[in-house]
């Protein structure tokens, strides 16, 4: 059996752990704030999970998108839990520019521009920002990320 | 204003409609199965909705999600909630098979191979079948549709 990529863990862009689920800010190429909202078990789709996990699962993807609207001030949402690639359950969510590389087509489409340099910093700029928000909204709810 | 076509109702696919929110089957090229389920007001995106709703909007992707699977056996399913195109929010569900036209690519991405027509077929077959089945699980939670 192939290894799981998202059952082995890896310290990169995570900003909290908690005993089911973990937040980490993905380094998405041209799309900064991109996070993703990982399940920790093995399981493959969201009717996998019972009802408890599933809502709680889910109002993390919230409470990340709530985030990232308000540090990244996007356009757009996107949500996706595609898994076709990695069949372990996952959340992108996804801050969309209308002058982005492939707004308003998915991330997953062909590019139709290419971004100057300098909107794609200025969007960097935020991370940090949006990271310690993230910690800050999801401790409060949570309490205190697992050691990482 | 650009009319919103969401905004609008059309009866193509419709299978059952509540006073929130209604579910259709998309009749989309290639990905028989493939389900929208869309809030009716017209809204943005989930945290633009209070919890309640949020939560009713998501359960129903959840039903429409079992249905799906059990009745359509895919390989994996895809949720995304986009709207980049149409900023009224509305949820996909994707049965997806290893052998479709784009897996284990989005259904946003470019085509990967050609899919023989009769497979398509068979999974056509099963639509009616799921049309019975969402139906029978929406009303058994929310009762009967609203008159479409």
């Amino acid at each position: 059996m192939k290894e799981c990529v998202l059952c082995s863990w890896n310290a990169d862009g995570l900003v909290y752990a908690s005993e089911n689920w973990r937040v980490i800010m993905a380094d998405e190429a041209g799309y900064p704030g991109f996070c993703r909202v990982i399940w920790n078990s093995h399981v493959a789709e969201m009717t996998d999970l019972d009802e408890k996990d599933r809502m709680e699962l889910m109002c993390v993807v919230w409470l990340v998108e709530q985030c990232v609207r308000q540090v990244m001030r996007p356009d757009k949402i996107n949500l996706a839990s595609l898994g076709n690639m990695v069949p372990h359950l996952h959340w992108h969510v996804i801050p969309r520019y209308a002058d982005d590389a492939r707004f308003p087509d998915s991330v997953w489409s062909p590019t139709r521009r290419s971004v100057d340099e300098r909107t794609i910093q200025e969007r960097k700029n935020h991370l940090p920002e949006l990271r310690r928000r993230l910690a800050e909204v999801l401790t409060a709810q949570y309490g205190p990320s697992r050691d990482l």
